[in-house]
């Protein structure tokens, strides 16, 4: 069984945001499939996708934070600038970090770890709404 | 035809291990696809999967030693430090290797590079035994 | 419906390049699937694949220098050197990439978005040709 569609994430502040939850709201087939595979594609390149701590929201501003400084803005070597100095750094965090992640599914629910949560990592400063397609297959 | 079960790893120190040998003896369900994928997922935030050379350990020493470089304890920006110093430093490279694989099977086994071999990277001092959700689809 | 096979991509220079073109030219079977996904694993350890920005050169040119930086040549705590001073900095930004993307199909094509390409990072300083195992799957 395959159902897919594409959603729209609501825009958020450049960082990283816990998305679970309004991914799942916007899939009520999960409860359809018994054993699976959820797939997540985010279909940008200046944004991305992971899977991490779903507590503490300290976790997310040191992803922020470290991330910063490992991709600097305005680095010297950097030829792709005309399109603003949050955006060269937003390509390479996106790549580092991914746009897809493939989730087990079991008994109609995501099959994750206690801690995991599903960030929404903003890279620019204006990112506006989101794009993700949603494929799920299953029994 | 699907099949899902959970194992549990052994526990590691902090570092980067081969496992595919590990992995291979707890899913003989293997054999029964003739094509299909193998997607592992680890439910934990503070460890992470990736494939890399199975051939000399030498290669793992130094993901161990890369990755403390780049991603350093005690970082003076992190804020999120009250479970231990290496906890902070485990989320970021959880995220930055991941913690998920997608693994094509062909003729009942996994279809790697002659080179190819997974690794359990253990970020955390003492992480102990990790989880995997192993689902098998294909037919 | 299953279909795997395996291609060569023919031998490319140290950097980023993109190869979209040259693998759907390769997987005239994508026509077939209404829904599904495809699975790429490049067979590896040196090498990667990454979803990024298919439009200005300007980008791969970055993304080649920001990995140089990242992940230097010739670290002084490296042990595995004797395969040439470019192949354990292959292996750390191979497993930073990752080796492996799924991307969702529909009606008969790969969805990605406007902006997406895939591209092939080339690590090595002459690392021939590439091989991919393609997996496609879906209805």
């Amino acid at each position: 069984m395959w159902q897919q569609k594409t959603i729209q994430l609501r825009p958020r502040q450049r960082g990283f945001h816990l998305i679970t939850a309004e991914i799942l709201q916007q899939v009520p087939e999960l409860s359809q499939f018994n054993v699976g595979l959820m797939h997540l594609l985010l279909q940008h390149t200046s944004a991305s996708l992971t899977l991490n701590e779903n507590a503490d929201p300290s976790v997310r501003v040191d992803f922020e934070r470290y991330f910063n400084t490992s991709v600097p803005e305005n680095a010297p070597f950097y030829t792709h600038t005309y399109e603003g100095r949050d955006d060269m750094p937003a390509h390479l965090k996106s790549s580092l970090l991914g746009v897809s992640l493939t989730l087990p599914i079991t008994a109609g629910q995501l099959n994750l770890g206690l801690w995991q949560g599903i960030y929404l990592c903003e890279h620019r400063n204006s990112g506006g709404s989101r794009q993700l397609v949603i494929t799920l297959q299953g029994e």
